[in-house]
């Protein structure tokens, strides 16, 4: 699947194919720099992550794009403790061109979609309750599978290509015993939705992409807070999927 | 719209039509540091804002009026994250004198009315869950429009002119494709409820001013403990709209 | 009747009419440390109210005894801001001995009691919603007025005296528009009610007081966890004043 | 009981029995460091119990292991301000090795089961609101008793020995007056869920082990999430215990 998309014709994918000869045994003083400091967003974020709740109990991961390579937080570790040198380099084929502590990322081959499917910059791992929930208390029948749809909260509009107006689907994936086996699924999610930024998986969590690291990790706080609010707003009787503007309680 | 403010023979508008010559060449070491000070109050505030979960995924902000200037937060950028050098500041009618990093608040023509309307010396907008619940769950009727209306708790009286046994309205007015859209029927709030800090916007969040941004930040305060409290009673049963000081539950 | 407390007969009043001569003109180097102690204390304390969300927009308090003396934060501002030399220090008939910042706290006259009628050696004064909404959701009846009556949960046993077999009840007294005007039924409900060490104050919040400020601050959480648990369990329709040790949902 | 359990032949108590002539006079400098560092974990774990809202009001409790000694904290300390001095260290049976400040924690015969049953490294006792709502809201029958049931969440697979697609039942111990008195049925629990890395006690928190404190803290964060997912689910109607991977709201 992966080797596929390396050869894909995807119009979003615009590092696929370039992935070679990338990697120079003698770096300049900058490249040092640039990677000193990916390592350490690295671990910043997932602190963030796990202050956000995003992240208990070793779940959740992050990783984010300098050019050819993808730096990855390890798998299996208190995301909020991460040192910058046991964050795993790989290139974009997943090959570990510099190993971390213990075991990549298992979420690896889903991050990889991202940046092969969507050009993401970066890509989270969430465990948030409110995803999580979300997956379950607000699924909708949608084609074969389900979506997560809001409409009508302002924050829609924080979300890349968000109208207030117009509802906005989330897929929703089902879970999988082991979290490489989401691999396929998460890839025909995001190629069946190209307007979502990210993809739940059901009573799990939920993947969420960016240009950057900026930008996904605002993209995320926009679609967390979507979470929270829909769920929320069932517990009075309101439906968050057909909200209009100016309409109430009842329309 | 705003030049009409300026003009304006409202009452509670102290500082419109002063708004000429007052941006000396040089400026003395106090003003200097008074600057710095503001511009770094600014940042605080967006941090505080952030902290509380009110400025998520780039949402929300902040302004602070000294004399004839407003120092503003930039648009659409993490607001926990700001450096003093980023703030804007604008004249009293939104003209840029400095600018900061990127684009001026998109609520920069929000803040104007507050600052000319009702003489605010600070204005907020909080993307609060609490305010967005709120406007959409506690909107009741009022004349052609909405209002959130509480009665009967204590932190009413935090409110500039609450009174306990008083039902005190907040204007909402309906949301918008984009920000500066809700000038309009914001002014007409501000006009229509003179006794209202606050305009909730339906399904988004909550524009709060105050005589400086200490006040502010209370009355924001208040107002976000008064968004949650009817939130959570109405999951009882229990209209806040309707509460005494003497009745419980049942009266 | 604060004067008619002071040379009252009641025997859990140890402090009871010794307020007299006890301000010698020269200090020891041992009472300016003690001093010093004291208000920055009080500030911590204030700030602690503020981060556990029991003191937004100015509310709350919180005052504690030295010997003849209280400690008493400033009315009307921040609590998490709070300087040490702006706590004011009064004798135990209220009189301000020294000046703070603004005027004192408009909790004094109900903090008085708590020290008079019960011993206390800190008394705190909190706007947590989880008191506020207790006092409205999970009030009942008892005699002429109404009680928060909680039985069966262990942090019962973190209350002084408390007994998790036993129910435990905590007044509640109707609010009033001003915060002095509390001070009559306040004294009321903590002679009625001698096993409770905290009053609720209906839609308003909650004083609590104990033998210092670490015994204070430990009942605080205690009562505010099962105003919490009470009010979230009645959402499932659970009754927490007459839960057992044994049985669950059903009996 | 305890005496038994040294000399029991249950498999999973690998140190059992290896209790004796374990203390030398003269200690080698890195096991002063060792002491040291093992003080300062539990001091900087009951923090982070406390920061979680797990150990409020002095309750809630940890303690780790190395080799033939145990680090308790004491109790009825607020255990946010606990200093590596006050820490108690205990030998296998409990007896006290080396006095803290006041009393060693009245959960030191749980702790000691832990320990002796499951080969344990740490363990923690949580006070957790979440923990306490479930134990009351989501307690199934289950033979003569209760349990806590769960399963279709991904988060289950964050237990050692969780399957998602498996039920996993954590037992429910009635509560009892005092914390020792809870050792016996805490014990039976323990021998009758040998999977389970968790006992719940109605009304009061749960107590969680592992190999060492990260998966101890690690096991802790999935339980609680999960104890917090059901109770919201169950307000949105969906029974926890019954989940699929793949089938939503409804099957």
């Amino acid at each position: 699947m992966l080797k596929d998309l390396l050869s894909g014709s995807d119009p979003a994918a615009p590092i696929a194919g370039e992935g070679s000869a990338a990697h120079p045994a003698i770096e300049s003083e900058a490249e040092v720099r640039s990677e000193r400091e990916a390592r350490e967003r690295v671990c910043e974020l997932c602190r963030h992550l796990y202050t956000l709740g995003w992240a208990s109990g070793t779940g959740g991961g992050f990783s984010l794009r300098e050019g050819h390579r993808i730096f990855v937080a390890p798998s299996g570790v208190p995301k909020e403790s991460i040192r910058p040198e046991e964050v795993f380099i790989a290139d974009l084929q997943g090959q570990v061109l510099s190993a971390g502590h213990g075991r990549i990322s298992a979420c690896t081959p889903l991050f990889l979609h991202a940046y092969h499917l969507r050009g993401a910059g970066a890509v989270l791992h969430s465990h948030s309750l409110n995803a999580c929930l979300a997956s379950l208390v607000c699924a909708q029948r949608h084609g074969d599978g389900y979506v997560f749809r809001i409409r009508g909260l302002e924050m829609v509009k924080g979300l890349q290509g968000g109208h207030v107006d117009e509802p906005y689907d989330i897929p929703i994936i089902d879970n999988m015993p082991y979290e490489h086996e989401l691999a396929d699924s998460l890839e025909q999610a995001m190629l069946a939705f190209p307007r979502s930024n990210a993809v739940l998986v059901r009573g799990h969590g939920v993947y969420i992409w960016g240009r950057d690291w900026v930008h996904t990790k605002s993209q995320a706080e926009c679609y967390d807070y979507l979470f929270a609010a829909s769920v929320r707003l069932r517990e009075h009787g309101i439906d968050a999927s057909v909200l209009g503007r100016s309409h109430p309680r009842t329309p």
